[in-house]
């Protein structure tokens, strides 16, 4: 279950040096990391002011994955070159975004893995490897997306829906606890999220008729300390949202990562789709709080406000996306605002302390809606929803955005998001639920070749929700984005390629091409005051620096 | 069978533009590779005198593996960047050596798959998967090392034991011959040799009890030209070296590529262990050809002359080295001459003209042998042989080398080889034959962790076979060198790590972390005036390049 592992080694250069020499492929070597600083709730709370390390899966607790580092700018990103690459050694999707402490990266890995190697140089520390049982139930690909830390300890999401604590210095197994039964359906991929003293963390299924919740553990223990369904129970505010017994199979999954704002103590987290996901039939009602966000009292879990994108949703449009907490300018005043790209193809200014709707609109190609309403609610196209034999509907399944994460730059005050202008026939079919099994009453299929269609990077203002500026990138893309004070939004594409963009334009300043898909999103650390940015393609970890350090 | 496939395509860079887009991971596009000069025999006997295209697997017809680029130089080496990398989308072993000509690459993947890519950017042109069955026998990985080209016709062998022909253009496949019968312990994973107006192919599967040969295939029909055993039939000189049935089930695989002299028209090969490996008691008598340098004429393939680098071999001393033809100075004269270093430690210097014997001497740690006689024949150790119980020797089985590839530089006149000290208790035991199995009679075992040993990269005089200079690697190492007309010699090593050396001196002037094992050779050539030099590690080929170009 745990090893510890060194598969590489620094090289022994020039003549007669006897250093120690490492592992065959079928040996290993424990090897602990060098020391770092523990990471302690003060740290996370702060992290933006010590950019050379990224100590959670979106950079801060407010998600917007800039980064106050400027080594690489405008000016010189084009010299950028690799430093040294870390191959995965499973070729699954890696959706991984690693985080770094003190130089010592950690590196998630499909399936349930994971790997901390020298953020100088990749070279490995120690793997973690996570026996997982034969039957998992998977909607959508063997990966996962990254680590929480606190103190000197990881924490983790494995597709069997276990959180596991690991000692980061070691890769030893501190504890393992259930969050929910796989065979029910249930599985993990998303990074936790730490607040305070907790692990806040969400939960995946909602293709298999789960029922979604939010939980916070006790980081010692692994204990449970509060569970917050996204649906609510018998009997509680907002149930009656949904017809019959179907809130126990509604999904609402919770399978990304939140937000937390430390000053209003409100964690922000997204729900996905109901469920069966295109047959709304069996579920009249808005269905609460599916796509929706949630924002949750950071110590009780209790739910201060939630704001619905997509009332009744029948195309599959979760709304896990990452919520980018910011405090812009908003009609002659500051306001604290929650920014919402949303997989149906609108994009939200929220106020995050009320949760009241500010500003919206489409920012992607879609049919199925005319406009929002003054409270941000959708006014349906009549006769979108899908039917037996099928209907076209934009976006398609895969969404005008989806989990990969979107970025905001402090200096351009832009939202960045990567957005797809694509369609899809829907279609809706009977089903039982049946515990385990898929449930999602119907699906699609695209009646054009996916190259009628393409992604575009685009900017948008979130005062006035319109788009400033665009990219188009070929084929659909499902990379993230990060920015940084160096005046750069750092994404890639479906295509392999990794590049640097002009936040202020758009214009492309740099690319290289990996060979193979970037389905993660990039991250920026340093180390020794170097800048370095890394980006995860293929099943291979990318290190990118300027040619001088 | 055949698909052709745009995994990656061109990036659409700017507003607005309307480029094509590309295949989701599910969709494929026939992109057909931009035109190129035939590769004609004349074009492969002066391969050297067009350093840009690397038209074989070893690069000219003498195997030298050394490039007249020098853009790429001691003075530069350290500014080496990572221009494109292509991620093989199956992990296994690569020890693919690309080819290219005129811009387009070349590149075998495992387990029997074959991309074509721009040489200047990586993006894929087509892609070609051989199917093959589920119970294919193989001793060492699943791989394939390269392929031959002739006209406009790629030669490929595959794990099924097949030959197939493929069109350079297109991907199709031309035709498919099957070489030899799987079942029955047949494989096949090197690059073929084209010598004049065929395609000379070796077989794998000296684990299985199979009688090895060298065939001469028909480019255009894949019709069989010639096949010479390795093992010489009943009633044929040296059949009396195998006792009783013996020589039937002998093996002698001849699993690498060899070399051509087209002066001498002699085609050079090595052949492997005889078999079983570890129990010479079943087979007694020196076993040729095993274990051998053959010269085979390049008309008939009948055998000119064979020289036995280890008679009666008990240790799986597999002499499938690449042969390195170069005129040298030697006491006072030119001498045409083969270099050899051979698995069972020994370098030899053999006159390619006659087989005769030069010069020859340990160049790694070994235990066997009290030396070389004065015919290049080994004296003996008594008591060395395997036992039931198990007996200490060096080299190990993995040899003091192995099929990875020498070089040899026309400007140092040194010859380099990834050598290893290191030793194994072997032991045997009895084992009868049955087609299709595993018919080793015995094996090893470690005694001591690996890191007891270490690989180093030596420089060899072949004039004196005494070893000039030597750069240690750890852990043992298993890639190959090329060596330039820049005065670099280029390889790679096991825990990841690509580098330059000084070819005079040794010292080393570049490295870089790639993250996986470097089972492969590099090989350098240019596009548009400008170097690169590209090496496959882990399941990624890497392609560097100055930082200028």
């Amino acid at each position: 279950m745990n090893r510890s592992i060194a598969l590489l080694a620094p090289l022994c250069l020039g003549l007669g040096l006897t250093l120690p020499v490492f592992a065959q492929e079928d040996e290993f070597q424990t090897v602990i990391t060098p020391a770092f600083s523990p990471v302690t709730w003060e740290r996370l709370i702060n992290a933006e002011d010590e950019p050379e390390n990224w100590m959670m899966y979106s950079g801060t607790l407010d998600s917007q994955r800039y980064s106050r580092l400027d080594q690489i700018d405008k000016s010189n990103v084009a010299e950028l070159e690799m430093k040294w690459s870390y191959q995965i050694p499973v070729i699954d999707r890696a959706e991984t975004v690693p985080t770094v402490v003190d130089g010592i990266m950690f590196i998630t890995e499909a399936p349930s893995n994971l790997t901390a190697v020298d953020a100088r140089t990749g070279r490995v520390y120690w793997r973690y490897d996570h026996e997982l049982p034969d039957d998992l139930r998977i909607c959508c690909g063997r990966n996962n997306r990254g680590v929480a830390i606190l103190g000197e300890t990881l924490f983790m999401s494995t597709l069997d829906a276990h959180l596991v604590a690991i000692d980061a210095r070691t890769g030893n197994v501190l504890w393992d606890t259930e969050v929910a039964d796989y065979e029910a359906g249930y599985s993990k991929t998303a990074a936790p999220l730490i607040v305070k003293d907790k692990v806040v963390t969400g939960i995946a299924g909602g293709e298999f008729g789960i029922r979604g919740f939010i939980d916070a553990y006790d980081p010692a223990s692994g204990e449970l300390e509060w569970r917050t369904y996204a649906i609510p129970g018998s009997g509680e505010p907002g149930n009656d949202s949904w017809s019959g017994d179907s809130w126990k199979t509604g999904g609402a999954a919770t399978w990304l990562t939140g937000s937390y704002d430390p000053d209003l103590n409100l964690i922000y987290w997204g729900t996905g789709n109901p469920g069966p996901d295109w047959n709304g039939d069996v579920r009249l009602g808005d269905n609460l709080y599916s796509d929706s966000a949630l924002a949750l009292d950071g110590d009780t879990g209790e739910i201060a406000w939630h704001f619905q994108f997509t009332p009744h949703d029948v195309h599959d449009y979760d709304s896990i996306q990452v919520p980018i907490l910011a405090d812009i300018e908003y009609q002659g005043s500051t306001r604290k605002v929650m920014m919402w790209a949303n997989r149906n193809a609108f994009f939200y200014t929220i106020d995050r302390v009320t949760g009241e709707f500010l500003e919206g609109d489409a920012y992607a190609s879609q049919t199925w809606a005319q406009g929002l309403d003054p409270n941000g609610r959708p006014i349906r196209v009549p006769g979108m929803a899908p039917t037996y034999e099928g209907i076209l509907v934009s976006p398609p399944i895969v969404g005008a955005t989806n989990w990969y994460s979107p970025g905001y730059s402090q200096q351009t005050g832009l939202f960045y998001v990567t957005s797809f202008d694509g369609e899809q026939e829907f279609f809706k079919r009977d089903e039982d639920y049946e515990e385990g099994e898929r449930f999602t009453g119907g699906g699609g299929r695209y009646n054009q070749p996916m190259d009628a269609f393409h992604s575009s990077i685009r900017a948008i203002n979130p005062a006035t929700a319109q788009i400033e500026w665009e990219f188009p990138i070929m084929p659909r893309s499902s990379a993230g984005i990060t920015t940084t004070a160096g005046g750069i939004v750092f994404t890639g594409s479906a295509d392999g390629y990794f590049f640097a963009l002009d936040a202020a334009t758009g214009e492309e300043l740099w690319h290289i091409s990996l060979g193979a898909r970037v389905h993660a999103a990039p991250m920026t650390y340093a180390v020794d005051g170097k800048q370095f940015v890394t980006i995860a393609s293929g099943n291979v970890v990318y290190t990118f620096g300027l040619k001088d350090n």
